[in-house]
């Protein structure tokens, strides 16, 4: 089982992730002027297409695309929707979900953490009685913690949130879920979604990309405290999307140009199938990720079926086994995973991304491979362990993933 | 005189600009991890790369390459080297120069701004004035402001600022003069320089570069408000930048992989020569550039030639001929130049970007085939108001580009 003019390790890794290449051809774009009606017209395209990407038809909802990491759309929506003193409710599950709360802290929010054993995700029963104890202006929901793979399912939080608390903003981290997950932002009433290019999206990194609603947008334009952000400004951005939007052009800040045409294309290809056929073929390949586990006896760091991502499996390592002298052993395989995430725990776990090419473009062939890594590097640490040779023998690959600080 | 194979005008505006062939390679760079070895090397050698580049040798400084636009190095300026209430000088040069303001303001600043007419630059004498009559805890100055192609000379600006106020700190805004003029970052006692990649650097857009000394750094640490952003926080991309320099993974956003390769391949080629050779040759095109305009009796927006950019000429039309009118004519000889950038002569005047490869690749043969393409335009449109046909008729050119909404 390989690919054909395999040059570099297949990326199997929670994002970045291997490219379609028509992806990569529309990233050496050359040269153009972002005021060029050829640029208007891709940007405009972009705009739309995600909207059909979030399932919205709602016109006065607006997709922003700005320079910048995925992370870049936690200081959007802490500087343009919360003011500084209101209440926002954060549900935790895993590394990413807390740096949210603190990026939302640093602007001034009185924000409380509802925290859950690790792998679980939060129980809606106690969301419920937080809410109704105190009027947050917003509940903050990452729908996938990359660093966990917990899935919080959306729907019946939103239908909860509607009934017991409606006034308080929906929002939600897609970074993780975007394009390998059902995400109906109309229907569900989500006010700002905030996700980011290079997970299932399939581009590379370098834009933030964010959806708010009608809603949210009030909210933004008659706040009382100015945006505390320039850059992150959405009255200076709403603008300048909507020109986009209508193919004119438009200044505040230089639009990333290549990274605008490969979202192009990204977006061209997934829309070139029903979305649903996508987020099946990702449960599908991510339950035979989940499978393989399963056969090595490994299990899934999400304690349940239900909270499973279906674009990245984090799951625990056996005993002895490090996701460093992992990481070393599919490497050499040919195959990039992720270690974990985590102050305690990222050493005895390790992340498998299952997201966009390597699950859509050549029949998912890549995770089949990255599985069999898998495989065969966990079923020689267990011979090697029957063969009561130490664990620590086992680092026999040179060229093994230095540790890796996370934060600051 | 023609490029082979040229498929798209050649983009002479001030940024994006034409890039190298081997830049455009870097871009589709395949799918990589930001924690693999590989991409650790090639960020490590970017930032020892900057150091070069802004001629800096002190260890402590330290450079950041950060997701987003250039300008997003204002957010940075403002929310670590600036608490709320401090007072801050800016030298207003043009659009850039005042954004670069209403930033800081937006952060809490107490901002000053020094006016002068359009089109010059400001008056040293005037300058020290201020910086004698109040305790100023930065001066901020646009090296070069796109808007204007006005050039403030640094060097003596930071000899009266060192003599007259040393607590001062010095923040240049360098992102259409770095890699075009010399910049002494070490020698000049520059504090903080921020720029972008698409202009002289020769990179798509989409990464924010800023320089710090170690007196800033100094600054930042020990400010009494924590900053009040969470992506613009240098505290947390300090680490980052810090193991990423020694060639070690570390997390805190995703960085853009694949413009971290181009600026690697840009950041080669640059250094491949003496940066006074760079500059030579920057200045030799753009006074080709200023020569041809004042064969056609055209006169630059910068009134004096010490203060005229080498990397972007902004000049006045002939009275009839708008900005828009020009830049149709000039594509449709295949050359982008760009409008003026200006509330009420933004239509009187064009900008002519000879920076980065189009003047250091093929012998600067783009420059010329420029130079010749806004000879011929504005010769027809003399013939044609001497044969007293109406200026409104010279509008024969259907691709014209839309006009610009510019801010928010």
């Amino acid at each position: 089982m390989h690919l054909q003019n395999a040059i570099s390790p297949i990326l199997l890794t929670p994002g970045p992730v291997e490219m379609d290449p028509e992806v990569l051809k529309a990233m050496s774009h050359v040269a153009e002027s972002h005021f060029s009606q050829a640029f208007c017209n891709t940007f405009g395209d972009v705009l739309s297409m995600l909207r059909r990407l979030f399932r919205s038809e709602d016109p006065i909802a607006q997709p922003f695309v700005i320079g910048g990491s995925g992370s870049l759309g936690w200081d959007f929506t802490a500087t343009n929707f919360i003011e500084p003193g209101e209440s926002v409710l954060c549900l935790s599950t895993g590394f990413f979900a807390d740096a949210f709360e603190m990026c939302l802290s640093t602007y001034g929010a009185q924000s409380k953490k509802l925290t859950v054993p690790f792998g679980a995700a939060p129980d809606l029963e106690r969301v419920e009685e937080e809410l109704r104890a105190c009027r947050y202006k917003a509940l903050i929901v990452t729908h996938v913690d990359t660093s966990t793979g917990v899935l919080t399912p959306l729907e019946p939080l939103s239908a909860m949130l509607k009934r017991v608390s409606p006034e308080t903003l929906l929002v939600v981290d897609g970074v993780a879920s975007v394009a390998c997950e059902e995400v109906q932002f109309d229907a569900w009433g989500v006010d700002v979604l905030v996700t980011g290019s290079q997970k299932a999206i399939g581009c590379p990194p370098g834009v933030s990309i964010i959806m708010v609603s009608g809603r949210a947008l009030e909210v933004a334009r008659t706040r009382k405290a100015p945006p505390a952000s320039w850059y992150a400004s959405l009255t200076r951005w709403l603008p300048i999307m909507q020109k986009y939007e209508n193919k004119e052009p438009s200044y505040f800040a230089t639009p990333p140009t290549q990274i605008v045409h490969a979202l192009h294309a990204s977006l061209t290809s997934i829309l070139s199938l029903p979305l649903e056929e996508r987020f099946r073929r990702h449960k599908e390949k991510g339950d035979q990720v989940k499978s393989g586990l399963a056969e090595l006896g490994l299990t899934p760091v999400a304690l349940q079926p239900e909270y499973q991502s279906n674009g990245v499996t984090a799951f625990w390592l056996p005993e002895g086994l490090s996701s460093k002298a992992l990481l070393s052993a599919v490497l050499a395989k040919g195959v990039t995973l992720s270690a974990g995430m985590h102050p305690e725990h990222g050493s005895k776990y390790a992340r498998f991304g299952h997201m966009g090419y390597s699950v859509m473009g050549e029949s998912g062939l890549r995770i089949d491979i990255g599985i069999e890594a898998l495989k065969e590097t966990v079923i020689r640490f267990y011979d090697s362990q029957r063969q009561s040779v130490a664990a620590e023998g086992y680092l026999e690959f040179t060229n093994q993933p230095q540790s890796i600080t996370v934060g600051a």
